[in-house]
């Protein structure tokens, strides 16, 4: 089944909220064989919200939308549709109800504005949005299903496990699967690697499609399966995943879809390993990295962000004299951060970074972008300078990846 | 001048990657008053890109599209611009070397497929892409632009910063302005604010619009003015931005576009004073936000990441007893981090979180998304309990968010 989705708001057209939604709703989608085709952000004006709509109708059968339905001014959503569909808005009681209990709870008062989100469209189906005032509408037309969501993630997500994903699979009774195999693989560039798999890629059934994913100094290859039947599926995309596995050798060093940081912890879960961080310019990034994977107090004891000197020294042991001769941004000094943060928390394994994220602190020896990162496995530790481009965020994120990376090879070698 | 971006790649539509250039493409084109009117995000199909393409230049004069653009057969942009504009794939000897210098400065080999990267379509206007193997290619076609760049943000940033968006503007010659002032609000709910701000948004004159963009426990509010001439919008959106922040008082805390983490910073680096944090739950989350800031090394002196027990007694001081009798999770613990994190760092202010993000780890007693947070200042603290809904990536985020808002809260009163 194929799905559009349509996404609301002057605040993602300027740039400021950057819309996470759609990522999610595919991703949930997908679980159950559903297939996002494809995503129209548009802003709040009724006539851009009617078009896209329309061209969207042109090409599937259900439209799932984001945004655009508070209580202010701006937000025009619920008209537009309520127009669009031919309807008129009403008084709900159920919404009131809901969003009366949603305030006690909350322990707020109602207001006018908050009295009007209990309108909705005399044609639309309400869901309650049980964590939100916004009302979820469901629309239908000449078999058709659009399903109108508010904005904040977390509504949005909240209806869409317990009500939307289920109405909808029983509306359209459909069955078609997907399914995903993903592995990382290092040491590769892309080309590379697709050099190395053009006989691979040639053999695969037609029903199979493998893609790369290329994130700098690792690639993600996804092999995705489409058909009817999931039971005939699943053993044949096993069996093209075995067969990568076999060609990949060493240079996969995970074998299911995970973030850097994931495959990172997987390795230490399997040996019992534990892991601390010491971060200067990436400021607690590799940690939170760390720590957005599930379970990952199992392994991970944490860390020290040392983002002045004063703590560099007096926390992590780094010596005045390495700080003063060598500088916080130094080889001596990250080797250091790492055998002090081993020390400090009792692990078998640590990650240091010190560099200039900038856009101040650079200098004609050391430039914005410059970042030492050192791991420490047991005894044996490794430095490495590296020179990132981009912005403050770009060096703070690369830098977080390649101290990852530099860690799993560590490990792995 | 109105833009629309068309993003390609089937990672989006799975929900693998996060498109963030359009955004950052919408945010850089709105310095030079051009507006991103529409996003359009499709899979790496022939029929799918030109469709949108068809769109989208049906509606505006400039069309940016990203991604799509690897060596590996999975991307097909390159050629599908090629057939729809009518040429055919020529060898560029400019874009070859571009190619083996980069690879070169990277030491690794070409390939076929790195060869493969040089070709080129013989109707476009080659721009070199200094950072990367994928070359932009920059099409006409009765007078309208489009411009075709590689989804890896560093490189498509840079060739936007260093070429596209001034070639653009020389192109069109368009000067209409377009204005932005932003200011953050806390103690208010969407609905309150919106009617405490209606007289207000009735007087607005016709080129100034006000939207609300609300955040849990903070709303921020954009004011926009468009028109022709830059010069006569200034005093009239700062005029009205005044009479904003005169009818906020107190509840208008940062008169700057900024994250919260950075509103805090703006009050610490005023007052010159510093802060540390004690995460548990959060992971280094905080520290995260407080670091993206640029200039946070002048009060954000570091944090202890304490994800396991050992290090909140052994490094925060934490009383053992506190950890038995209360548990982790605790009003108690909560505090005694702050302190111990706050003599640690020697620092003004502290902030400290223990909570349980999930998905394990719950209890009757304290479910997943029990978070306690706790606030310093001086000898003054604070402690709160939240419970947050969501899964773990957003109590991490809202008990961050939260976590911010108190120590402003406890700040500004």
């Amino acid at each position: 089944m194929n799905v559009e989705i349509i996404v609301i708001g002057d605040e993602l057209l300027i740039g400021q909220v950057t819309d996470t939604n759609s990522g999610w709703i595919a991703r949930e989608l997908n679980h159950v064989g559903w297939e996002v085709t494809e995503i129209t952000t548009v802003r709040d004006r009724e006539r851009e919200i009617t078009d896209a709509l329309d061209s969207s109708f042109a090409r599937v059968d259900v439209v799932l939308m984001t945004g655009g339905l508070g209580p202010t001014k701006d937000d025009i959503t619920k008209q537009t549709l309520c127009r669009y569909f031919g309807g008129k808005l009403v008084f709900d009681e159920s919404v009131y109800a809901n969003v009366e209990a949603i305030f006690a709870r909350r322990h707020l008062s109602m207001n006018a504005s908050t009295h009007d989100q209990a309108y909705v469209p005399d044609v639309c189906t309400v869901i309650q949005n049980p964590v939100g005032t916004a009302p979820v509408m469901w629309f239908e037309r000449e078999g058709k299903v659009l399903v109108s969501m508010p904005g904040v993630p977390s509504e949005m997500k909240t209806v869409m496990q317990e009500t939307v994903i289920n109405r909808l699979r029983q509306h359209f009774r459909d069955h078609s699967a997907i399914l995903h195999r993903t592995c990382l693989v290092k040491d590769f560039t892309e080309s590379r690697l697709s050099e190395s798999l053009t006989d691979f890629e040639k053999q695969l059934p037609a029903c199979i499609k493998l893609a790369y994913l290329p994130t700098p100094g690792v690639i993600r290859l996804r092999l995705t399966a489409r058909g009817d039947d999931e039971a005939q599926l699943q053993p044949l995309v096993d069996g093209e995943f075995a067969k990568l596995k076999a060609l990949l050798g060493e240079h996969l060093f995970c074998d299911v879809d995970a973030t850097l940081a994931g495959a990172l912890g997987r390795i230490l879960a399997r040996r019992g390993e534990t892991l601390a961080t010491a971060e200067s310019c990436t400021g607690g990034n590799i940690a939170h990295e760390i720590t957005r994977v599930a379970g990952s107090s199992v392994y991970f004891k944490g860390s020290v962000v040392a983002y002045s000197n004063e703590v560099k020294e007096h926390v992590l042991h780094v010596s005045s004299q390495t700080l003063e001769q060598c500088g916080a941004v130094s080889r001596e000094t990250v080797l250091q951060m790492t055998a002090g943060v081993q020390r400090l928390l009792s692990t078998h394994c640590a990650i240091a970074t010190s560099g200039i994220a900038g856009p101040g602190g650079g200098s004609a020896e050391k430039p914005v972008g410059t970042v030492w990162i050192a791991v420490r496995y047991g005894e044996r530790d490794r430095a490495e300078c590296f020179h990132f481009g981009g912005d403050r965020e770009q060096v703070i994120a690369r830098a977080t990846q390649s101290a990852l990376l530099m860690l799993v090879q560590l490990l792995t070698e």
